[in-house]
């Protein structure tokens, strides 16, 4: 996709996420670069209904369903956010992509890992980001940080203890099978260590 | 799919699928069964709010989106409202399927007829109606029927002359390629003399 340089940020909450996109962020700003910084789901107005959608249709909704819908939000958001920012040269910055998908509803759900890649895949005309980091947490350290948070817990943050542990290992051997597009960075080392190491991956 | 029966309707609009359907639900009630009416997109809760998306993002929603959209609607409506009703042992008979999403989306769209198919069959598990009633005609006799009535136009009403002609030669091929599933009847015929056909095919 033309000039631009679209990074993703995977991991399971509470792993940082949005403290390491918006560092660099910070960076690429600094360089003068223009930064778009978005997220899956709802990154797009259209994405917001159809996260509402799926978060508030708990117990209601099949895996199919929820697949799908996950999958409409991630057409709509590549075809009218990411790839237009890319083709402008733009960097973009984005929480969550095919990665999540295949981690929380292919590997740790009813769903298989090859088909919820293939929906996706189908979904973007097979976009895939330059760089995606995942940050590596054990799943009760995240649970720990998340407790010390006010904020409620959704549907995915309210799954049991078990789930996640079979999402980072989904996320782990999603690294391993394409080391060229992923850095795997150990969520628990301080924040500037963290973002060093991602900004030695890009700068290249 | 049990002991229950499945009827879809297709062909475009102003065709008369709605009276054909009630005219056909008020023949099972004689005879006792229990008859769910239902329709696609839309046929649940979830269901209608994935219809207004679609209804309301005219020009902004990309056609992968919109049949994934389509796709999702129909995973949820398979699973909580057809299936079950089909294993209770009830008749099930609904306005629009699968048919229409290839018809519309597909053989007269950007997307190629395979792919929704494929993604439909993904989504309901290969879920298929028992009979397929067709109802054909010539969409500049429907385009005067439509204009009669003083409902508005949606989205895909307002689309111009040269789609329904692509649509209903989609159609045909659909109801050619699968004769067993599919009953074919004009829809210049005389409601009663339709309907009679209908409960013919279906008698036995």
């Amino acid at each position: 996709m033309s000039d631009g340089l679209w990074i993703t940020f995977e991991g399971g909450d509470g792993s940082g996420k949005t403290t390491q996109a918006e560092l660099l962020r910070d960076w690429f700003e600094q360089q003068g670069r223009t930064v778009v910084r978005t997220r899956e789901p709802g990154g797009t107005e259209v994405g917001k209904t159809i996260r509402e959608i799926v978060l508030h249709s708990r117990g209601v909704l099949g895996d199919r369903a929820e697949a799908l819908l996950f999958a409409a939000d991630r057409a709509h958001h590549i075809d009218t956010l990411v790839r237009p920012a890319l083709e402008r040269g733009d960097v973009v910055i984005q929480d969550r992509y095919l990665d999540s998908s295949i981690a929380y509803q292919g590997a740790a759900r009813a769903l298989g890992a090859d088909e919820v890649r293939e929906l996706s895949m189908w979904a973007t005309g097979g976009a895939l980001p330059d760089v995606t980091v995942l940050l590596d947490l054990d799943p009760a350290v995240a649970r720990r940080r998340l407790d010390a948070d006010d904020k409620p817990f959704d549907r995915l943050e309210a799954e049991k203890a078990e789930f996640h542990v079979r999402v980072r290992e989904a996320f782990l051997a999603l690294a391993a099978a394409e080391p060229e597009r992923f850095l795997v960075v150990d969520a628990t080392l301080p924040r500037e260590e963290i973002q060093n190491r991602i900004r030695e991956r890009i700068r290249p």
